[in-house]
C-alpha cells in the first residue's frame, strides 16, 4: 500500500460483468484534488460513465468512497458517500451515510471501490484486509436488512463485520431504493439503491483492523479533544432530542411540510415531536464511529405494531414525509413506518413524498380506489400509509406506479397531477419548506442532486441560532437577513455555504458535528492538515467543494439538462392559504433573478462553468474528456 | 477615538478649497470590507469621485491610506498607499510606499486622509497626534526632497517628523510624478504626485505618539518572532544585494528591458548589478519601518557625479528603466539618475521608459535634434539620460513633451511612433520582459492601473525559485508550469496570486516580506487575526483582494475602459531578433484568450463584474450608486 503523505488508500475496481477485482492506487495529488466522497463521485461519473447510460445498465458504475479523514477517531469522521448516474433524476447521483462502515472501510485499506458490470445472479462483496471477493448470495435476495446483516456475520464469521446492503426495494429497482448499512444508517437518496439492485449487488461486507494514519498525531489530539469536549454541549439539543426536535420548531413558524406541501404546519404536531419520543419510546441514544454527540436514536414500541429496537428509530425527515406531509401524528405508527423503510431499505423522504403525492391526488379525485387497488389513500390514514411502504418496496399494485417517484408517477396518472409532484429535476423535495427558509429554495433548484438539503445552506433560521456564524464571519459574508431575502448578499452566503457543504460530502465529514456543532471552516482544515500533512487552508477547502459541485453540474449538462430545470414546483410560487406563511410565496422573479446570482458567483454563466473556472479548478480535462 | 475591535483609527477628510479638516469615525465593519490601502482608494474613489472628473481638478480626491497591519512592530508592516484618479491613465490610480510615514500616521490614531478640493496657494498638511492643520507651504515650493524635508522638520521643531511630499516634478504636474517619503521611498506609479501637485499640497508632515493597539499581545509576538528569525534568512540574496540583484539574473536568461524593450540583454549588464554596487558604492543596507530584511541600500558616489547617500540607492526597476532599457550601463550615472529622480520625485519607471521612447524615436529619425532641442538622444548618452530627467521635472523643452507620458508624447509626435510607446492604459511597463514572464504579461493586461508589477504575479520564475510555492501549495493550485505558458491552469494562479497582491495592498504589506520571505497566505492571516481580534481566514484575505481588484475595475469601467483596453503593446507579440528571447513573443490568441480565462474567473464576462459577483464581495451598492 502506498503511503498518501500521511495515510493509506487505494481504490478497489470491481467488475461484476467479468469477475474481475483489482486494485488500483492513485498518486496523493488525485486524493487532494478528488479529495474522496462526492469528488471521487463526481470524477469517476465524468471519466468512466458514458453519455446517456442507462442508470440501471451495465454501463453505469456505482461508487463507494470514504474520504482523507474517514476512518480516524474524530467525532463526525464516520462516514462514507455512494454515487452513481441517478436512475431518479437520470442525472448526478449520491448520497452519504453514517453509521461504522466507510470508516470499517479505511481500517481495510480502502478509500473506495468502483463497482462496474452487471452480475447475472446475485452476489456479495467480502472484503478484509485488503483482500476481496465475490461471494453468491443467491440465498439472501429478498432479505430484509436485518436478516440480511445477521446471515452474513454469521456466514463470515465474524459479528464485527460491517455491511452495506439493499433490501427488498433495491432488488425490486425501486427508483429511490437507498443502500444502508449498520440498520439505521443511510446513503438515502437518489435511488442508489436501485443502482446496486440492478447490478445484483446485494451487498458489501467488510472488516478491517489497520488503524487509519495520523500525520500529526498530537496536533491530531487537540483538535479531537476540543470535538469530544464541546459538541455534546454545543449541540446539546441534538444530543438529547434527536433531529426530531425540529418538527414542533419548525410547525410552529410553519415551516413543517403537511398535507403534501399544502401547508407547513398541522395539528397535534407535538404529538411527533423529540421531546415525546424521549418521553414514550425512546430506549436509547446511537451514533455514529467516534461521535460524541450520538443524535441517532433507539426506539421500542410493542403495540398496536411491533417495532424493532434494532431498526433504530424515526429521524425529522421520516416523521414529515411520512407523518404531517401525509397528514399523520400517530408517533406509534411513525415509528413502524421508519422500520419499515429502515428494513425494506427505501428513501423515506422520496416514499413518504410519492405517497402524499398519491393522497393528494386522491383528495382531489385524480385518482380513485380503482387505481389505488381498493386502498382509501386519504391524508391521516395511518394503515393505508404503511400499506403503500411495503406496496412500493415490493412493486405490488399501485406501489408499482409510485416506485418510479412523483415525476414519473404524475406523467402515468395524467398531466392534472403535475402540480401535486413536488420534486426538482425527479428528486422529491425533503421535509424543509422553501417559502420558509427561501435560500434552501435556491439550494434545491442548484443541486446537482435535485432537491436535496444536503449540498446547501439551511438557511438564517440557522443563522440566527448561530450554527453557522462562525463560519460567515471567517470569511466576513455573515449578514443576518430574512428568511425571504434572495439578494445577491444572500445568495452569497447559500453559495459560500453550500462550497463548504460539498466539501463536507468530500471529505465525508457530518454536517452537524462540522457545522452546526461549530467545529468549522478553520478546525476542520486544521484537522485535514494534522492527518493527511497536507498544507492546506480554509480557501482550499471551499475550492474542493466548489470543485465537486461543479463536477455534479457538468454531469448533468451532459445528460442534457439546462439552467431551465433549476426551478421549484409551481406550488412553492403560491403563498399558502393559512398559517404563519398565509399569503408568503417565494417570489418567482427573485428566485429566477436569485439563481443566476449563482451562477455568476459560480462562474457559470448561463448555467454552464467558463472555460477559465474549469481551469482554476483543475477541470479542464472535462471539456476534452466529455461530451461536454 | 473608537476601538476597533483591536485597533484605533480614523479618517481625516480635508478640504483644501474650504481649509475645513474633519475627522471621520468608520465602524468596524467596514473597515474588515474595504481594510485599508487599495480597498480604501478603491471605496472613495467609487463613491466619491463623479464619473468624467478631471484628475487634475478640484474634483479628484487624493487618498493616503494605512492598513489594519500599518504600524504595528512586525516586519513588511510599514507602507501605505496612495490613490487617486490617475492623470496619466484617465483611470483608477493608487500605488504604495514603504518607509516609515505610514507608520507614523497610525501612530498619530489615523487609518487614511482623504485630500479634496484645491487650494489657491501652496499649502502643506501638519498632523500631530490626531490634530491637524493647514500650513503655508509658499516657501517650501520648488523645493526638492531633502532641502524640503529638513525646512519642515526645522519649521515644526520636531526632526523625527515624518514627511509624504512632491517635489518640482510634482509642482509642475509631471504626469507621473510620484509622491515620496524618507527620501528613498515612493508611492511611484499612475502620477500621484501631479494630482497632489494640481492641488498645491506639498506636503503631509506626520508625528504621532501612540501605539498601535494589538489584540492579543502574546500570539502577535509569535508571529513577530517568526520574521524577525527567518525573513533575513530566506531571502538573503535580497538582504545582501537588494532588488538590484536582479539584473544580473535577468541579463541571462534574456528578461532584462534593453533598448527599450527592443532586447531582453545588454552587454556589460553585470556592470550594474547588485555585487558591483556591494562592492563598489554601497554604504549601508537601509530598510522600513520595523523590517529585518533591509533590502533598500545607500550609495555614495563623488565623481564624476556627486550623489547624496541620503537619497538612497538605486534598485532594480531604476537601474533597467533609466540603465540598460535606455541602452547605458554606467553605475555611478545610474546612482545619479537615481538620486535626481528621488529629488525631483518622479516614477523612475515611467520617466525612463519615456526616455527609452524617445531614444527608439530618435534613432529611428522619428525626432531630430529640433524636437529634442539639440539633445543627442542616442541610446546609451548618459548625459542626454540625465540632462532630460531635469528638463522632464521642470518642463522645459522636450522634457515638457516627454512629462506626458509615452501614450500623449507618441500622439504628439506622430503615428509613426505609436510602436515605440511601450504602456497599457497609459502606464509604462516596468523592468519585466513579458515575453519573457508570459504570466505577468496578462497581469498588466488586466491590471486596474495599466501595465504594473504590484498587482499580480511575476511567473513561474519564482516559483521555481520557491518564493511562493508554499503559498499556492495551501491553495491546491500550484503546478510547475513553462513561463510561456498561457493556459487556464497558468491564469488560475496568476488570478490566485494577484488578490493576493491586492491584499497586500489593502493590508498595506510588502510583497518582499509576506510573499518572497514565505510568511505567506495563513501566517498573514494569523497577524491580522492577532493585530486585530478579527475570527478571519485565508479564504477571506483573498476575498479582499478580489474586492480591491473589482472596484478598481469597476472604477476603470465607469471612466470608458473596456474589455479591449486589456492587452499589450505590439512589440510583445513578436519575438525578439537576439537572445535567448530570439523568436519567442507571446502568442497572441493565447494571450486574448488566457485575459477571458481572468474574467472567466473573476466573474467578470466579457471584463464586466457580474451582478451576483458584485452582490458576493458586499459591493451591490456600486451599480445604483454610480453610473456603471
Amino acid at each position: 500500500m502506498g503511503a498518501l503523505n500521511g495515510y493509506i488508500g487505494k481504490v478497489l475496481r470491481v467488475d461484476l460483468s467479468s469477475k474481475i477485482i483489482k486494485v488500483e492506487e492513485y498518486p496523493d495529488s488525485f486524493y487532494r484534488q478528488y479529495y474522496g466522497g462526492e469528488g471521487f463521485v463526481g470524477y469517476f461519473l465524468l471519466k468512466e460513465v458514458p453519455q446517456g447510460a442507462d442508470p440501471l445498465g451495465a454501463e453505469n458504475k456505482l461508487i463507494f468512497a470514504a474520504g482523507p479523514l474517514t476512518g480516524v477517531p474524530a467525532g463526525g469522521c464516520g462516514r462514507h458517500c455512494v454515487g452513481a448516474k441517478s436512475p431518479l433524476t437520470g442525472g448526478y447521483g449520491e448520497a452519504e451515510s453514517g453509521g461504522y462502515w466507510g470508516a470499517e472501510l479505511k481500517m481495510a485499506g480502502l478509500d473506495a471501490i468502483i463497482i462496474e458490470g452487471m452480475s447475472h445472479k446475485p452476489v456479495y462483496l467480502s472484503i478484509k484486509d485488503g483482500t476481496a471477493e465475490l461471494k453468491d448470495a443467491s440465498h439472501l435476495w429478498g432479505m430484509k436488512a436485518l436478516e440480511l446483516q445477521t446471515a452474513i456475520r454469521e456466514e463470515l464469521g465474524d459479528a464485527r463485520t460491517k455491511v452495506a446492503y439493499i433490501g427488498p426495494a433495491g432488488e425490486n429497482l425501486v427508483l429511490y431504493a437507498s443502500i444502508a448499512n449498520d440498520l439505521d444508517a443511510f446513503a438515502g437518496r437518489t435511488g442508489m439503491g436501485a443502482v446496486m439492485g440492478s447490478k445484483k449487488l446485494k451487498a458489501i461486507a467488510v472488516r478491517g483492523h489497520n488503524r487509519v494514519q495520523i500525520a500529526d498525531s498530537e496536533a491530531f489530539k487537540q483538535v479531537v479533544f476540543w470535538i469530544r469536549d464541546n459538541t455534546p454541549t454545543i449541540s446539546r439539543g441534538l444530543r438529547d432530542l434527536g433531529t426530531a426536535r425540529l418538527v414542533k420548531i419548525l410547525d410552529t413558524i410553519g415551516g413543517l411540510p403537511s398535507y403534501n406541501f399544502k401547508f407547513g404546519s398541522i395539528k397535534e404536531a407535538d404529538t411527533i415531536d423529540g421531546e415525546v419520543i424521549r418521553d414514550t419510546i425512546f430506549v436509547k441514544r446511537r451514533g455514529c464511529y467516534a461521535c460524541p454527540v450520538q443524535c441517532k436514536r433507539e426506539v421500542k414500541v410493542d403495540s398496536p405494531y411491533n417495532v424493532d429496537p434494532r431498526y433504530g428509530g424515526p429521524e425529522y425527515e421520516t416523521l414529515g414525509s411520512f407523518g404531517s406531509n401525509c397528514g399523520i401524528t400517530n408517533l406509534k405508527a411513525l415509528a413502524k413506518a421508519n422500520e419499515m423503510a429502515n428494513a425494506y431499505v427505501l428513501d423515506s423522504i422520496s416514499c413518504g413524498v410519492s405517497i402524499s403525492f398519491a393522497m393528494e391526488c386522491y383528495e382531489n379525485s385524480l385518482i380513485t380506489k380503482k387505481d389505488t387497488g381498493g386502498i382509501d389513500l386519504r391524508f391521516g390514514n395511518t394503515d393505508a400509509m404503511l400499506k403503500m411502504i411495503e406496496l412500493i418496496a415490493l412493486r405490488k399494485g399501485f406501489g408499482d406506479v409510485l416506485a418510479e417517484g412523483v415525476a414519473r408517477a404524475s406523467k402515468k396518472l395524467g398531466k392534472a397531477t403535475d402540480q401535486y409532484a413536488i420534486h426538482v429535476k425527479g428528486l422529491e423535495v425533503p421535509m424543509h419548506e422553501p417559502r420558509l427558509k427561501q435560500g434552501l429554495g435556491i439550494g434545491y433548484a442548484i443541486s446537482p442532486t435535485g432537491a436535496d438539503h444536503c449540498h446547501n445552506i439551511h438557511d438564517t433560521l440557522y443563522i440566527t441560532q448561530n450554527n453557522y456564524l462562525a463560519e460567515l464571519q471567517s470569511l466576513n459574508t455573515f449578514t443576518p437577513l430574512p428568511l425571504t431575502d434572495l439578494s445577491a448578499k444572500k445568495v452569497s452566503m447559500l453559495t459560500y455555504y453550500s462550497n463548504w457543504m460539498h466539501f463536507l460530502n468530500c471529505a465525508v465529514c457530518c454536517y452537524f458535528i462540522m457545522s452546526s456543532s461549530l467545529v468549522g471552516f478553520e478546525r476542520t482544515s486544521e484537522l485535514v492538515r494534522t492527518v493527511t500533512g497536507w498544507n492546506t487552508s480554509v480557501a482550499e477547502i471551499l475550492r474542493v467543494g466548489e470543485r465537486a459541485a461543479t463536477m455534479g453540474r457538468l454531469f448533468n449538462l451532459r445528460e442534457g439538462f439546462t439552467a431551465k430545470d433549476d426551478t421549484l414546483p409551481e406550488r412553492f410560487f403560491d403563498g399558502m392559504t393559512e398559517g404563519p406563511l398565509k399569503d408568503v410565496p417565494v417570489d418567482k422573479a427573485a428566485f429566477n433573478k436569485a439563481v443566476i446570482y449563482y451562477f455568476d458567483i459560480m462562474g457559470w454563466p448561463d448555467g454552464v462553468p467558463s472555460e477559465g473556472k474549469l481551469g482554476e479548478l483543475g477541470l479542464d480535462w472535462v471539456v476534452s474528456d466529455t461530451h461536454c
